[in-house]
């Protein structure tokens, strides 16, 4: 356990396989700002990241962990007080597959987004109100700049292995790409190389659905104290749709009634609806509408495979690769991981590849699957055996 | 042709295949009103209906064709004025598959729609405004009984085939189980007689979109000179996505940009964007937010065979029933409509389905594929053997 994730805190009811008690750090990052793809300067950048495990003395052994859409820093242990662990527990910790007594885990907030690091929402030094649409768009690379950084502040110049599932495992790509020698290891899961007409398709819906709120106000909301809200839970619920396998939704939900029986109303009469309209609302407390609209256009823009000269510095340093895909995703298919394993192997990088049976679409990354957490666990514990 | 439908008219750019020039009629129903299923009286039922061909001395060469979600009256020919036929020209027409050579074709809008037909926009004759949520909840029933209503306004005790794709056939499928006698044949494509929870999810999203619009005012819009055209738009577009399979849009749109290069904004940048927005303008010139929440809540209840006696009616008086689905449709897959040949069978009901193939996706059932019109035109050589 590294100093500040002690595992002998107060929370008792934490098992053996956590991290404990952590927190999150905020570190500024370029003394001379970022200036982001766009050609735009950001002045300040902060950024929010935690840590779990030990880093050793060669510092040969941290990870770096990218999150997903709507993820954060936050992705294993407990934060003081709370009863909930980080989004990635059943993947991080002792004995887990991405082990901490083994490994140093680093995992940050992503570049425009809003749980601690610097995105749209963040004030602007210019004006002294929130940047809105005046915050530059974002590009998978100006993601990948802002991990260097931290990496950089963290003094770790290599990583044995980089992961992420979804838009963490593109982060993942887009880095191994363009700074090969930044990692051993690529790990990806459920993730694509090139969004299809209908992944664009739901985003722009979503988008849609907040830019006209009427509480969006051209993305001004914060400085006049509205709020899409509405918007942003219909974007959410959307999402949510595709999140899960047809079948996972007829398993969890079918045609049943959320009390007793179907009483024939506009309101919420199916269990459906009901978890919809959870997720819609409890995702207002933790996202911001913005972040929405920045993080979810990155998706739409990415297609690192399109240069001729893409694989040019992979070639020269291979990374090895390991591409996960689960056999009900929707949004990302099986076809989206298979494309880039075509790429990568047509370069002649080093790239292993399972598709994991299970029924629960998209979000089978973040699930305890014994197959996919066995493959994470088989590829890195050849990593550990690389740096021992 | 029938003399309302002549096809000598001044439309020259019109070809031999179409029923020309049309008209469409208004009817007002039930003397003492309509009791709907949840035992609410429409004191006023006035439908709209376009008739094609003529109907012979027997009347038994009748056919009645149920619209989808958002279908009107108007299936085929060309209003006086129009550019654009009816929204199954294809498939109705000297020398179609519903050849109006041959059959005299009945066409008219749903209860609980917007074009002409009695629904929530209509006034409420007890208050002299528009009903908005207090029209009564729908059920596929009440659909066919004002079906049956117009039957009878019009003299036709049985129609030799009664057709219908998506919530027309569904319309199809209750009639038959209700009223076999009234039909020889029922043609349902791209049906179901059971949503999955995803189907209803997508349904369930779109409402929401348009009921926290913020111009919705709890359905008085109308009243109140407000509209929820944003939420309508955006429950449209998204519609849209489960109407075209995602090769579909693939094939169509691709990551193709609107215009020019991509650009990069939040804007309407990739061609699918231009699409569904297109899609949700036009959307809003032609349909009224009530009725979009009515219509595809009935889909969402809609459980035909639920009840055990469901079939006893069709079993003792057997209807002959063709159903065809779609490989490519995942709103409505091949799953369903097995689900409703499987209870057909079950009950010895003379069944045929089809599979057609195509890429499109749900819409195919509006499309001129060759493979599913001569399936239908073969279906009705037969019938017209039969009343020959």
């Amino acid at each position: 356990m590294g100093k500040r994730n002690c595992n002998n805190g107060p929370v008792s009811s934490i098992d053996s396989g956590s991290v404990g008690v952590v927190e999150t750090h905020s570190v500024r990052l370029f003394d001379d700002g970022l200036t982001t793809r766009s050609g735009t300067v950001l002045p300040v950048v902060e950024v929010a990241y935690e840590t779990y495990g030990t880093l050793n003395e060669a510092r040969s052994n941290a990870i770096y962990i990218c999150h997903a859409l709507t993820g954060d820093a936050h992705a294993a242990g407990f934060h003081e007080g709370d009863d909930r662990p980080g989004w990635w527990e059943n993947m991080i910790g002792p004995g887990k597959p991405i082990d901490t007594n083994q490994w140093f885990v680093v995992s940050s907030n992503i570049l425009g987004g809003c749980q601690g690091t610097t995105g749209p929402s963040s004030m602007n030094p210019e004006t002294g109100e929130p940047y809105g649409l005046d915050f530059p768009l974002l590009d998978m690379r100006d993601f990948v700049a802002v991990h260097r950084g931290l990496a950089a502040e963290l003094g770790i110049e290599r990583f044995a292995a980089v992961v992420g599932g979804s838009l963490g495992g593109m982060q993942v790509l887009q880095w191994a790409m363009d700074h090969p020698r930044d990692m051993g290891r690529a790990l990806i899961f459920a993730a694509s190389s090139r969004l299809t007409a209908q992944n664009i398709a739901f985003s722009a819906v979503g988008r849609q659905a907040i830019m006209r709120d009427s509480g969006f106000n051209e993305g001004k909301f914060l400085s006049r104290g509205t709020a899409p809200r509405k918007g942003l839970s219909v974007a959410r619920m959307l999402a949510h749709i595709t999140y899960l396998s047809e079948e996972a939704f007829q398993e969890k939900f079918g045609r049943n009634a959320q009390q007793g029986e179907l009483s024939g109303n506009f309101g919420i009469d199916f269990a459906v609806e009901s978890y919809l309209e959870y997720q819609g609302e409890r995702f207002l407390s933790r996202f911001d509408a913005l972040s929405y609209l920045y993080l979810t256009r990155v998706l739409d823009y990415f297609d690192p495979f399109a240069a001729t000269d893409a694989l040019d510095l992979l070639k020269a340093d291979p990374v090895r690769f390991l591409l996960v895909s689960f056999t009900s995703d929707w949004r990302f298919s099986t076809e989206h991981s298979r494309r880039i394993v075509r790429h990568l192997e047509g370069a002649r990088i080093p790239t292993s590849f399972r598709e994991i049976e299970s029924r629960w679409g998209h979000d089978s990354f973040l699930l305890d699957l014994p197959d996919y957490h066995a493959t994470v666990r088989a590829y890195l514990d050849r990593a550990a055996e690389e740096i021992a």
